[in-house]
């Protein structure tokens, strides 16, 4: 395994395949800043060399996921020249939308756990894991269009997490809502009040740590797939995936064990 | 601003840069003829060429919204003959779903306002506006199928709104469903008593008139652009659509109040 | 008609345009065997040739729907050689995918009816069907990632029916759930409690029967091409496909019957 990279703008831990990265901003509400968003990217590269890792959990320090972009830098940033080369704000936004995309595309399960403050980027990152855990505490939304500007980056995750219509009406009128809401709305697939948030965390986190690495990853890939690619394509290619992972060691190792009426080998005690 | 089109069966009421579109047949339920159809084409012209409107309001007179197409009058066009150049039936059904994409595209942020009857293309106007706001006396459905027709030109919106499979059943067994229902099954984002539709109305269309014009013109244009362009391309899309709101003067005057703890300059009394 | 194909593990019952399919292998919770499969295939081509069938109910044998894929066939298949003419294992997973969207593309309208077991292929037949009633009793899950594999051909069904995310999570926890929750996550959209489900099943199919046969399979197709063609060849589509109805005896004789308020001619006693 390769070293992990050294941030100071999350908390990073690591153990028995799990990462968990904390937003660690606390007195911003874990606002990400420029230096955040870079640290973010060196562990998002780090995750996707590093298969040995098959959980990501993220949440925020002191009580709040994430506030969204730090407003005071890119308002400085909207006030400079766009000069000669491309205008640096359009490729700062389009940075955050590569970065999205990769933690998307990430091999490893992730789950978000959402309390407090999830705005704007913050919101994001709530719509962009593979599960999202939401405490009641939760308060969300999209303000943007409220600043005289667009969710731009995160709108695809939104409207892919609760669909066209739910994603419009919440971004067009700016409408601020909570953790209960949010699970309505189909934003997370657990929610919990603040007391059980760690206990349901951990029950899920040990559920994930239950499937093979190797088929959560492919099962992923493929179901990011879907719509992407013509039927037949979709069809052959994850044909071409299951055969894979029935000949693959995981795969023996888990029918073989079901077979035998034991726990496959990657079932390991956290 | 050019003059806004002479209508006879839309009532039309302009103020503030809001346009209240009231469908006005309401002996027939506010069924759609081809008069209606070509004044409604005027208005959404209209509509996309005046920017200095931000927000519509659709609803029917007399306690329905609409009643779909008018049977009588396409039932005639069905029995003449389809003539030498094209089927005249195809063209119109093809004009109609024209007409709804082009309503789904308008810059505007809309709302619909449905209560009583909304079938057909009722309920594909219900689908289509950004936001639906639905009353527990709505009754909706798709009862083409029982007249041996299809929910054709419709049939995107309904997907696109509710899902492929809730949209299948509806249709395939053209069952009738309320306001309740069509809340849950997505239609609408706001449900209300027939006495609190009034004032929900006037508090979402606030909600949204807070929002900056031109940054709600963005946002949802970015939304309906999602899963049709490859996902680079709308990273790069996105961005270049949210550089270009920070730096025009929309952009500049709302993050400015927010620094300055003040209302934006479009945050007019209404 | 062309004659009905024989089976062993299916049992196939004929009716007024209704055809009853039965998964039956109750001893096995009616998982899909080679054989069951190829006599599913023989169906699926009969029904794609036979437009006299307006109707499928599928359902399965003692209890249950269908627990999936034999797992002991398969296993024997993994460790067989792949060969030099492609991967069997491959092969046959690839022939259920194409099995599935033959089975998705079906003119006649499709009901599930879902009890007890209803695990991988199962579940994939659960969202593969137009509409879906579930039983309280129904046990659903995919739970191939803990053998090591992935839950690859339904993959698509599901995302479509319920969503990239709800899809996701349930996949990579490999979490279990009842009839109501696959309810409330859309994967059907009537839920009953075992005695009341016959019942609701003869209610859902009258409702189909009472469309016309024609006009369901328009609909159905056209649903089914939403968002895989452009906007304005979807309008072309759809128009052309409205009109021929329009203009079919079926369309006319559905519209006169309106008109004479009578009962249409293919809404026969069943």
């Amino acid at each position: 395994m390769n070293a992990i990279p050294k941030t100071e703008f999350l908390l990073l831990a690591e153990k028995n395949g799990r990462l968990d990265i904390t937003f660690n901003r606390p007195e911003q509400r874990n606002a990400i800043n420029n230096a955040m968003a870079a640290e973010f990217a060196a562990v998002v590269e780090w995750l996707e060399n590093t298969p040995d890792i098959r959980l990501v959990v993220l949440r925020g320090a002191g009580g709040h996921f994430c506030a969204g972009g730090d407003i005071k830098e890119r308002k400085n940033q909207a006030t400079t020249d766009a000069g000669d080369g491309g205008d640096p704000l359009a490729e700062r936004n389009a940075n955050a939308g590569l970065m999205f995309r990769r933690f998307e595309y990430l091999p490893q399960t992730t789950i978000a756990v959402v309390e407090g403050s999830a705005f704007g980027g913050g919101m994001g990152y709530a719509c962009l894991a593979d599960i999202t855990i939401l405490s009641t505490s939760a308060r969300m939304g999209m303000p943007e269009t409220t600043l005289g500007v667009a969710p731009a980056q995160i709108a695809p995750y939104v409207v892919k997490r609760i669909g066209l219509t739910r994603a419009r009406q919440l971004a067009l009128t700016a409408e601020r809502f909570d953790g209960k809401a949010a699970y309505e709305y189909g934003i997370g697939q657990y929610l919990a009040e603040p007391e059980e948030l760690e206990a349901i965390t951990e029950e899920v986190a040990a559920r994930v740590l239950k499937c093979g690495p190797a088929a959560n990853a492919a099962t992923k890939d493929i179901m990011l797939q879907v719509g992407k690619r013509p039927d037949e394509d979709m069809i052959r290619y994850s044909a071409e995936k299951f055969a894979a992972l029935n000949r693959s060691p995981e795969g023996i190792e888990g029918q073989t064990a079901f077979a035998e009426k034991r726990k496959p080998s990657w079932q390991v005690e956290q």
